[in-house]
């Protein structure tokens, strides 16, 4: 058990530091020898633990959407407006965005660089998340709170949240929850029925 | 004259082969080779046109941005309410990043992966087109027509546009006018004051 949590303290360390090195110079600016270098393991054992730099690169960007879809749908099954659901996705998004700020810049700006199954993969992961936007806003709409919009709406309102990968300061003059609440102040004030 | 224009043609051409490259495979995944055989050019002779692929990254990622920036100063000149100018520029974005979609790509996604005095003009070019959106806000706040919303807010509308370079289908069912409208009615109710 001790030997496996080692292994375990291992594989998260170089998940850490592959996530730096991947965000800072780009999936196709790592190469394997920087990656080894930064966790200090030489090439042979890091491909024992890694399998292949493709292969880490799709566990580290897509694991924080993966458990931020487990909190969406956790979301969407609780009680309430479609309205206050919402309001604590857009919390629950920007707080995984500034917690796995890295990862998550991999999963929006560098797998659109790679090709085959890996991006197909990480691409049905995005649709996942996506689809609990939808049906929070599709909820909204049948219980008269929104109004019905054109589904490209959808695509500004992740927008709003997802292009923070670029420009988010984790010590900055707000929590992530702080610009969860004003996007949703903005977004809701946007999207809400006349009649409200 | 007529050697001017050949020369001036070839770049272009250049230009255009690159984005489309550096937009598919990351500006750290295309190397100059690969350059060399898109535009069907030697090492030597792209060389001469492009000065390195440092200085092409930059020209070409920077080029449609500036020429929004000269759009977005002439909106913001023009006579008409806030409200109806940040209108004009929601639509303009949207066209300009739809027929420059890959160069488009590269300023938002690829900057970031680069160090030195290209990303700092890169960076800076993006700080005078956020500036744009900002006085625009402002004359909307001063004017009584938009509420007054956490600095943070402009990042979120900035998204809302910016991360179509993601989607964006340019034979999509929407022309890049009806998603700019579309965008600016939910932004637009977001920011309005309550009065009106």
């Amino acid at each position: 058990m001790a030997k496996r949590s080692v292994r375990n303290d291992q594989k998260e360390r170089i998940r850490r530091e592959a996530a730096q090195l991947f965000a800072r110079n780009g999936y196709h600016g790592t190469g394997v020898q920087a990656l080894s270098e930064a966790v200090g393991l030489g090439r042979g054992a890091l491909y024992h633990h890694i399998g292949s730099k493709e292969a880490l690169f799709e566990e580290v960007s897509r694991r924080p959407v993966q458990e931020m879809i487990a909190v969406g749908e956790a979301i969407v099954a609780e009680p309430g407006s479609a309205e206050e659901r919402i309001g604590l996705l857009c919390r629950a998004q920007m707080r995984t965005l500034a917690d796995h700020q890295a990862e998550w810049t991999l999963f929006q700006r560098d797998a659109m660089m790679i090709r085959g199954e890996v991006r197909e993969r990480i691409f049905a992961t995005r649709a996942r998340f996506e689809a609990i936007w939808r049906q929070l806003l599709e909820e909204g709409v049948a219980s008269g709170e929104f109004r019905r919009l054109d589904a490209v709406a959808l695509k500004g309102i992740l927008g709003m949240h997802n292009y923070a990968y670029l420009w988010l300061d984790p010590r900055g003059r707000l929590t992530p929850e702080e610009i969860g609440d004003i996007f949703c102040d903005v977004m809701l004030h946007g999207i809400r029925a006349p009649a409200r």
